[in-house]
């Protein structure tokens, strides 16, 4: 099976081309995960022929499509760590009878069972409507894997479809509201959303604040009105400060010390216990009953929105464990923010509440557009910010957001703002702690001090993403002490935070808090608890701790950020912004006091009576550079802010200390925080938003050439020379070509939907014997009972371009038509392939810089990165292999070694572990020819002659591999 | 000419495969206005070869390229009225020299000179770096035509290279300050902008706020206070109400008449004198000296970001004339805003300021990108709303808006807000007149009105756009008297307008005053000047005149939109609103006092201090419900509202009425007032946004077919044959294929390219003979002194697609990726051609319901619309023709017909005079089969073997042609 002349005359009618490459013969210690794969009948049902011949009295109905479905309504909700994933994985047979239960008496439905199921009678369909899909179109699909692309030019097809079948089908009044309820379900799932995301919020605020002051002490009844179950806040709400409060106590008065140094013992005590509790049963929830809650999901989310499917990412489970462990993880004191996780909370609002409407759900396009526009609700109650939000989601998140998910984002975003605004959970008719109203504006000389803070905030935000993702790299590392305890470092983080924190005022309250004073203007400051007002030399302490505190939060944060507990960064980053800037501020306030006449304060002069200098203001700045810095991003910074601070003045400020920010950031590498999670993680995501230096170079240097596919003859296959393939081959999918030498394209099947057809075909319902010749191409001689024409579910009308057009269009048509394979044709002859997946590589490569030398360096870039990547930490060992084997079509073969070898993780129930792993040491030890030619760029167009000769595989980790 | 075989035999070596057809015959009497092609030396410059052969050592030098133009440095800005738009058509001659003088020694330069002048040595120009050219990439382009869409794929990858060169030629920290100095381009632009467009708006509120007034008075000096150039707000600044002020002297007061009645007749006379006086003034200026300052100019701009060129609409005389008008026009007091053309206006000064800077000037996508950003800070002034604007622009106006452009947006918006703010032309610390703030919320019980205003909202919508297009139909057609006196018209309207006016005390006062009038709470109003805050039964009186004023203004706003004035139609939707708004406010609130223990209000039992309903709030959403059922836009408008009100509170039931008023609007056709003009216009703007219903058809039925295709052979045509080619069909384009039979594609040259290239070739400088031979392929043999390879003007990698793939799929790509064509391939042979004009046609049409049998009736169609197509209303004669002929390659032979019939206004000076015009009837005589074979849809894919045969030709006119 190693040498290429065995693969041959296994494969005999294979035009297996690559098959003279030894590497490719190193695909065979595939793990098949594929046999095990969740067909989804919704997706099935969906498609259905393009033109309408039927007519009228082609009724789809949907409660049947539902029945069909082997999951119990409830087992839709919470799937993910009481159900045993492998029920959702029929074999071949199984998902095929699966679509015979399915089956209705209408011609969309019958002729789909007649290709799935072809024992009903193939000659039936062909002379019914379903002659379509053997003439044109993109082919039918089976479903997408989990941790695949998907295909955002079907799916939107799919809907168009549906929505043409829906209103054919739909006559008359009772039509029009079917058609009505149809369109409005987006609503109700985002008004829904946006209802239960305002009530999370304001119950992870309430709690997260009791939990938090019960770190300090306890409502305990004076008169009656203390009750334990009272935060401090509300314990003390008549009282004028906290100081008066008589019934609130300490953990220390509580237990009757009242020893001044005793009682501090006692608190610090009690409070490093509180938090490193609450942390330990946040972190224990994450590892212990949904790993997809942990840290703060905007990373994945981006991926998914990008078009990647990552099962259970957004269901029940992790909505209810990501809100529980929220509330803990933010009372535990850590260096860590509630902010980012809500985006989260509200995806999985949305999807849970999604799955109700098979409309959406079934769509995987639409679902992401519904995701963008609940994205928003997320930051809008975390900010009170609702156009922050919108905007957030369309400058961060979104993949594609289009105007009417920018509506739906709105009302999503307003609905959950108005809902936290109606609860009020602080009491305080705010919608978030740290809004603020400044009394004064500011003048031209400030704009010096706020833009040294825009370029502080980018210094920090660059130091921020490489430090921790050095710490990130070094935990996945084996010097890591806690690599396979995860909550042990959870806890180990929290016990130093919290013995660091207590001692420093400004530490020792939560980061919300903390930010409140921050930005506050010291009139407004009824009860200066931090001593942030102080006059004269005072402030030189003041400052001093300030700045302890902003260095220690950034170091905090930076370790902080990536253990497997809910955390965002977004407050600790607008925390340490804040210090600092208000550290700027101060200085800039005792200059001016000490200097009044300097020339620059001249302006201050003129109003004797204001304040010259506002610190707060300087806060706000702070906490927006930093923030700018971290994420990169500017209009939802600036809106936020403005938002918060309610007032068009700190406006041009905050722009300018963002836009420094940025830039200053930029200079030190492009990629914000989110980015620099996603590179780390591998996820395949295609950025379509910035203008990445893409490789200006002609496709032909990068793509995966002919010599190097695997194609699949339109003639000349048996079912069995096509298992035989897909069992040799690991790719995601096979063009299909005419005949081996002039190879005309002709189509692209995925393997998925190759093996899904042989299934049914072989199954016990058709049972076509292993000898059955197979078609791509139309015959007019053959025997449709007897042969199998795969042409349905081939792409027949497979995307292509010139193999002379540069990287860059390739770039734009997969970004911008969310393609997930490109074939190369020159004339009409297939000259190449390239692969979402392929693309992703280069552009990530060619951003260190290495790339324009094709493959080669693409093997090397393997070797190095092993080490690092992984899907979702955890399941590093599932997903190292899932990254790059089932995602975007490509594969590599390194990684295939790698996977075989690590598949023993909890999660990889889905690979198949009847297949005993093939030695990868003898299989790379037959690859003689494994580095030549590498720069061999030059033969473009392909000469044809030379593709029967064995040369040397130089490409075949990019393209199909 | 106009016989099948007569053109066989002339253009014998072309396969001219529509030339059996006759009606491609009929192409033959264009107007060459090609000939006459304004060369921009910037395109050709910026163009290079693809990879980096030459090296570090290719200077790229800037100024170079300024001296080789032919215009003044003052001509770039104001070239419109003045300079003779004849002087920027050089014959091919003329521009090869202009190219020349262009020369550098840089390698890039001479390459181009080599090209363009190919008497430098073609040889050379091959050893260089030009070799690329010949092999690979989109072809060199020579610039784009007046009405033709941009090619975006072509323009970004110009950018791209440029800044490589750039870089590339920038070593050093001197480097780096260039490219920075680049970079930094863009933000001068904007930051620009935003100051002038802020000064600008200032400047006009002050004008016309005098003007307006000086309708009804005039400030005359009592004491020192009154000066005539006051207004009377400034003028009376001292006393509480206008009633108190001596300062201010109405005219009859002035004139010595106290008299009422006397008074009242002088005041009335004068009113509408200097009302028509301003309108007069206001359309002459526009009729006079830049047409294009007409109307609010949205639907041009949102053609141009689009990708259109339309010379001039921009320039510096355009912002003069259209800032000037607006003044006038808004105190002229007719019904009209200047919100939307201040959008023009912003675009005008950001096209102005680039010209300063070539690397954003000579990029038209880069162009349209900082233009969708400087239309942000037009409604940014216009409603004191910066983020409002950002999204107008987003939602409303930009094709496309990548999130750079965004934050461009937003700093462009902000400056202006900010400089406006600074400038304070009200002296109220407003941004605008209507900017309001309410002391209470609202209850539950209100959203049953606020739905029933949303609903109402979407009726006026509705009405207002049938109604609008009626009369703009009415207006083009010869039933109007005021055909060829659009100034008399306007001055008709401004009669009836004034004369309506004045006695309604409502529809006296500006506009914008009313409007702050409307939305004002009454305990804010200290002069009740329009009695909105009477008590009792004194409101129904109140409620019918606002009934009547809202009726009034309807109908003149329907009227006045349209005509030639500077004229938005922003604000007097929001007042037509806030009058029906206020009229359901005064209604709830009268039947509340009058019932307060109905069931509905027990809310507000609960409240007795508190008013329960506030008319101001109905007002704002009844603005808000106007401006959703007019313009259909959503989140803008919300933000605008929720920018205006500045609070919260107000924002859910804004967003009801939003929501209802568009789905209302929607019910009773798709479009909003902009894209009906647009379509009205017959502007090629392919709408990206909203998911138009595309219709379900494989592309196949309706593109255009390989028989009714122009095609040039690779081999075998001399530059006369060539000649005689563009000289016989109009076509933008010619697709080349290898040989007529099995046409396999290799490019795509558009006339423009060839037009150049053959020119140039025959110039003086070269002066090759016209039977010189012509390639499309590399012809190893040929020697390059005595022939012609023309590849390098050809696009080689044009986008292909199957003809088998759906209609939505290239409508996608089309859209997307902002395509100008779309060759259909099947396995390497040419099948089809399809333009963005022709898909443009296909969905115009489609909404109609029409499409779906391929273009018989596209043909109808056009006999249909030949009526109302015009671009730009006055010069409809002109792009009557040019819309059919010139952009977006398309071209219809009916329309042909008509062009050279009616190419007589004053801006048809770029068709060529010289060639004397076919006698269309003697072509349409000879048209025997025009209408036979119509259905024939059948025969896809090609029967090759009939494309010899004489077939009629009955696509000829989608497509290509």
């Amino acid at each position: 099976m190693s040498s290429p002349s065995s693969i041959q005359s296994e494969n005999a009618r294979a035009l297996a081309s690559s098959s003279r490459s030894p590497l490719s013969a190193s695909q065979g210690e595939d793990d098949y995960s594929d046999d095990g794969l969740e067909i989804q009948d919704d997706e099935l049902l969906a498609d259905d022929p393009l033109n309408e011949n039927g007519g009228p009295n082609e009724r789809f109905t949907f409660p049947r499509k539902e029945q069909a479905q082997d999951k119990s309504f409830a087992s839709r909700f919470l799937s993910t760590p009481f159900s045993n994933s492998r029920h959702a994985t029929p074999s071949p047979s199984r998902s095929a009878s699966g679509i015979i239960r399915a089956a209705t008496p209408t011609t969309i439905l019958s002729y789909l069972n007649a290709a799935s199921d072809p024992s009903a009678g193939l000659q039936d369909s062909k002379d019914a409507s379903g002659l379509d899909w053997y003439v044109e179109g993109p082919g039918r699909r089976v479903g997408y894997d989990n941790l695949t692309a998907i295909d955002w030019i079907y799916e939107y097809s799919k809907e168009r479809t549906r929505l043409r079948q829906l209103s054919t089908n739909s006559p008359g009044v009772l039509g029009q509201l079917r058609l009505a309820a149809d369109a409005s379900q987006i609503w109700w799932v985002l008004v829904a959303t946006g209802l239960a995301v305002g009530g999370i919020v304001a119950g992870i605020d309430v709690a997260s604040d009791w939990l938090g002051d019960v770190k300090t002490g306890i409502c305990s009844n004076v008169q009656d009105g203390g009750k334990f179950y009272l935060n401090r806040a509300f314990c003390c709400w008549e009282t004028n400060t906290y100081a008066e409060c008589a019934d609130w106590n300490t953990w220390a008065a509580a237990m009757g010390m009242h020893n001044k140094f005793g009682s501090y013992i006692i608190e610090y005590i009690m409070f490093v216990c509180f938090s490193v509790l609450f942390a330990y049963c946040a972190s224990l929830l994450v590892n212990k009953y949904s790993l997809y809650a942990k840290q703060s999901g905007i990373p994945e989310i981006k991926t998914v929105l990008g078009g990647f499917v990552i099962r259970h990412f957004l269901g029940a489970w992790t909505l209810i464990i990501k809100s529980l462990g929220l509330c803990l993880a933010v009372a535990s004191g850590m260096w860590l923010g509630k902010e980012g996780p809500l985006v989260h909370v509200a995806c999985c609002c949305a999807n849970v509440f999604m799955k109700l409407f098979g409309g959406i759900n079934g769509n995987e396009a639409r679902k992401r557009e519904t995701l963008s526009a609940a994205a928003a609700s997320g930051i809008s109650v975390a900010f009170g910010a609702p156009i922050g939000g919108v905007l957030f989601s369309l400058e961060q998140l979104s993949y594609y957001f289009p105007d009417k998910t920018m509506w739906a984002a709105f009302v999503c975003a307003m609905v959950a703002a108005v809902t936290l605004h109606a609860s009020d959970p602080f009491r305080t008719g705010k919608l978030v702690l740290f809004q603020v109203t400044y009394h004064n504006g500011w003048h031209a000389f400030e704009l010096v001090p706020f833009a040294i803070i825009g370029i502080i905030g980018g210094l920090y935000g660059a130091m921020f993403i490489k430090l921790n993702m050095r710490v990130a790299a070094w935990r996945t590392s084996n010097s890591n002490p806690f690599l396979k305890r995860p909550v042990l470092e959870v806890v180990a983080v929290a016990v130093i935070t919290a013995l660091i924190s207590y001692p420093i005022t400004f530490l020792r309250a939560q980061s919300s808090e903390l930010v409140e004073y921050l930005f506050a203007e010291c009139v407004d400051l009824q009860d200066d608890v931090l001593g942030l007002c102080k006059a004269g030399i005072a402030n030189t302490g003041v400052i001093f701790i300030l700045l302890i505190s902003a260095l220690i939060g950034f170091c905090l944060a930076v370790v902080t950020f990536g253990l497997q507990i809910p955390a965002g960064i977004l407050l600790p980053s607008m925390a340490v912004g804040a210090l600092y800037g208000r550290v700027v501020g101060l200085i800039m306030e005792v200059w001016q006091r000490n200097f009044p006449n300097f020339i620059a304060f001249g302006a201050c002069a003129l109003e004797p009576d204001t304040p010259c200098v506002t610190p707060g203001t300087y806060a706000v700045i702070g906490a927006a550079s930093a923030l700018a810095g971290a994420t990169r991003m500017t209009v939802s910074i600036v809106v936020i802010m403005f938002e918060l601070t309610g007032a068009l003045t700190y406006v041009l400020p905050i722009m300018v200390a963002v836009m420094l920010s940025k830039w200053v950031g930029d200079a030190f590498g492009k990629r914000g925080i989110y980015e620099s999670w996603i590179h780390f993680q591998g996820y395949p995501f295609l950025d379509n938003k910035d203008d990445a230096p893409v490789p200006d170079v002609p496709v032909a240097q990068v793509m995966t050439r002919f010599e190097d596919l695997v194609c699949i003859t339109a003639v000349g296959h048996t079912i069995d020379s096509l298992q035989d393939l897909l069992r040799e081959h690991r790719f995601r999918g096979f063009p299909v070509v005419n005949e081996p030498r002039e190879a005309t394209l002709l189509g692209y099947i995925s393997r998925t939907e190759l093996q899904f057809a042989l299934g049914s075909a072989t199954s016990s319902s058709r049972s076509l014997p292993s000898t059955t010749e197979c078609y791509f191409q139309h015959q007019p001689l053959a025997d449709p009972s007897v042969t199998l024409d795969l042409r349905p579910w081939m792409d027949q009308t497979p995307i292509t371009l010139s193999s002379r057009s540069s990287l860059q269009l390739t770039n734009d048509m997969f970004q911008k038509l969310g393609l997930r394979y490109i074939a190369f044709v020159d004339r009409g002859v297939l000259a190449g392939l390239m692969t979402k997946k392929d693309l992703w590589l280069i552009l990530n490569e060619g951003e260190e810089g290495k790339v324009g030398h094709g493959a080669g360096v693409l093997r090397e870039e393997l070797n190095e990165r092993e080490d690092e990547r992984g899907l979702l930490g955890h399941t590093r060992d599932f997903s190292l292999g899932s990254v790059g084997s089932r995602d975007g079509e490509g594969m590599m073969n390194t990684v295939a070694v790698k996977h075989t070898k690590n598949a023993s993780s909890a999660e990889s129930t889905r690979l198949e572990p009847t297949l005993s792993p093939v030695d990868p040491e003898v299989l790379l030890g037959n690859e003689p020819g494994k580095e030549v030619d590498v720069e061999s760029d030059e033969d473009v167009p392909l000469p044809l002659e030379l593709a029967e000769l064995p040369t040397a595989a130089t490409f075949s980790k990019t393209g199909q591999t």
